[in-house]
């Protein structure tokens, strides 16, 4: 299958500067290309790979221009990022590799569930009674999507996720746990991306919100009660405690953890294996995780690290007694 | 669907204050309660958003009385959480919300399996041969319990948890990796809840072994040939590696990792995000993850971090050369 | 069942010392092991058990044969661990107890996939058009192998686990997220086992590659375009972010993190719960992560260490200024 370059940029816009005629063959990365395929330029590190790709054609930014025409075909556009972004999408679409729309037959959908007539719902998924599946919206093969349970319009689901499953909710009694039911469930909203086997529990009481925009990548637990906030985005294997109140425009790396009933405020961005023990209310980028090391080196800083504080009481006492004895000027 | 106060503690117990008729429409959150919804009141944080609750009804202890009876009708109990937990189990029954007795057609029961008549195997589960699932367990859908596994009675296992699939074994021969055919399976007590996603390995050659009452979240990894206490409860993203004897009454907070071939005693309390490494015998709260903090200060911070150990050396140096020359008493 | 002793070496090779035709009926742990069951010594930690174990037989190397046969009946070999791997496979095998050949009934195998008629495509497994299994591959129970992605002879796929779904790509716009199609797909090798629940992401125009011999314990993500190396073991709840090239032969301990984009050598070794922000290019063993304390001194500790970058300048200058007072020489 192909795409000619002039119906690229008839679909997406941006301007080209050679054959609109070329057919393309394949999408590729600068490094790979070949004079069928087509590529692109974002990354302002990749630069140097301009000059010597074999793409048949390159999308660039205007600044790129000159460099990009010298080499061969080019479409100019002021954010090559977001127009592959978009060119990936027409790309499946044009080859009609797109989710085919309807219940497979293999799928379980409870009564009293609704499925918009244009969502897909895989093979072998589950949904349950009172869900509801909004238009456009897609749940790959093996999702379960449990009893009550709302999902927006053009949403998409991996395989294995769990949307609903109980939130991890026990009174302690004598030593034992007793069960809370949860009667919540969970809302998600438009255009949210929930990655392979991600968790997201229903609430106890009130129902765990998944707002606009939001993507969850594989892998990501979130407990009951939550409230992630607008266009939120999250790596894989990070895990939300419950009753954490995310904002808006967060970044979660991978394996972060957020502790429960912590508000976290919009614009904050968390690093990868970073733990979240306390609210933040400042937007920023915050961080915290052992640097790796040779393990003969980290085995001899782990051994220091415990001793850290009387390190700090030691060295606080010495400049005490100099200072005191006049030796040293503090 | 509706509930009478009086119902209530007809069913639970405790002493309604107030008027038994009152009907309650659903429960709820202190401080988002309606006039028909029942609310209870068991964090002391909460103290000061009884006097200014909507709620129809709240659940307090007996030292709460006269501060909630101010405000309205109130149930006292001796504990709220505890009466609370019964009231949603109440609450699901009496609204015919329970998992339908039986096996889901969608469900895949292999020959040699037995399930009590009182279970629930979900849609789409998988129950392997020989495997046993006793009497009121609820499989969700989308489980797997894979062959001559045993799930006691009265369990919940949510949507997606793998219960016996093979333990990691190998042996390293040339270069390469022989696997080592997992011959034991898994034997799972009474009581006993199962996160969505949590997979539990069987055993080598013996079983994995989950005692009465455990409480495991979503997405844990427990390894082969593990034993874990009775009423031991571990939070979401949990990793136990293979063969951990693990005792009861322990908990284990979100992301806690539990290296293998540890012992780690009864009533012992792991902080989210913490690496076990060596055996615990004595019952308590162990923590360790680097607190996070400003990106930048963490940058700072983590440089230093891999010098400390020569910090140490320089302190004790410094000190020694003070003591020897007189200048400081040590 | 039972095997006769002389039959297993018969099949594995091996001396045996003892009597051929004594039947084993089980395989067990050397502590636990009866006179009618069979055991290995592998571990020199374990040679303390050896003298009083009740087995049948027991498999020892060559220095050990001594201490063997003056207990009773023993196999020796060269590597008991290599045997143990090898026996455990002819057990299960001589026990009929494999996986069936051929796609269960209730599997779904969408048009254009092609299955090895050697394979076996277990219950509920979800196989996406153009997706190819090889020869003796085993789906356990409710697995995905997405559109288009390949998987080689003689792997094992544990259940839960998502080969193929679409990585994590989006591209910033305005404050929002917009999809970039995932248009490669997952190609793996010959040999590898993938662990319940585990989740391997297509590349977004190139392949995610997994080489041979490849095993990934449970609960594990792979980015999309990572690149894993032949006989390269991960322990359970690894994350793998996107584009990693992972060299052959390493190991990656429960838990562990490797940022996306980087470079692992061969022969790398990474320690639990350790997170990799930096390529490493010299084989070798690192590690980093925060050691476990008692909770009140982790607390002391962790408070001291957001100062140590102050700590490590006071001393600085505490140095500084006493080399040039003349009162230390330093």
């Amino acid at each position: 299958m192909t795409l000619q370059a002039g119906a690229i940029v008839e679909a997406l816009g941006g301007e080209l500067f050679g054959d609109p005629d070329r057919l393309i063959a394949r999408l590729a990365p600068l490094e790979r290309a070949q004079p069928d395929e087509l590529s692109f330029l974002a990354d302002p590190k990749l630069i140097p790979l301009l000059a010597d790709t074999q793409a048949g054609c390159v999308i660039v930014g205007p600044s790129l221009f000159e460099a990009a025409r010298r080499r061969g075909d080019c479409i100019v556009t002021a954010d090559p990022h977001l127009y592959f972004a978009r060119l990936s999408r027409l790309w499946k679409q044009r080859h009609g590799d797109t989710a085919r729309v309807g219940i497979h037959p293999s799928a379980v959908v409870e009564e009293g569930a609704s499925v918009d007539p244009s969502a897909s719902v895989g093979a072998l998924c589950f949904v349950g009674r009172g869900a509801r599946i909004g238009a456009d919206t897609v749940l790959k093969a093996r999702v379960t999507v449990g009893d009550g349970c709302v999902i927006g319009a053009r949403c998409v689901i991996q395989s294995g996720a769990v949307i609903g499953g109980d939130g991890f909710g026990f009174a302690p009694h004598d030593g034992t746990w007793e069960k809370i039911e949860q009667l919540g469930a969970v809302r998600i909203g438009d255009d949210v991306e929930i990655g392979a086997n991600t968790c997201i529990d229903r609430g106890a009481l009130d129902d765990t919100v998944i707002e606009d925009g939001v993507k969850l990548d594989n892998l990501i637990q979130i407990g009951h009660n939550c409230h992630i906030g607008k266009h939120t985005a999250m790596a894989g294997c990070v895990g939300v405690a419950g009753s954490a109140h995310i904002g808006a425009h967060c970044t979660v790396g991978g394996a972060g953890m957020i502790l429960g009933h912590l508000t976290i405020a919009d614009h904050v961005h968390i690093s990868a294996a970073s733990i979240v023990t306390r609210s933040i209310f400042k937007p920023g980028h915050y961080t915290g995780f052992f640097p790796i090391d040779d393990n003969r080196a980290w085995e001899k800083n782990a051994a220091a690290l415990k001793r850290i504080h009387t390190l700090r009481e030691r060295l606080g006492q010495l400049e005490k007694r100099l200072a005191k004895s006049g030796l040293i000027v503090p």
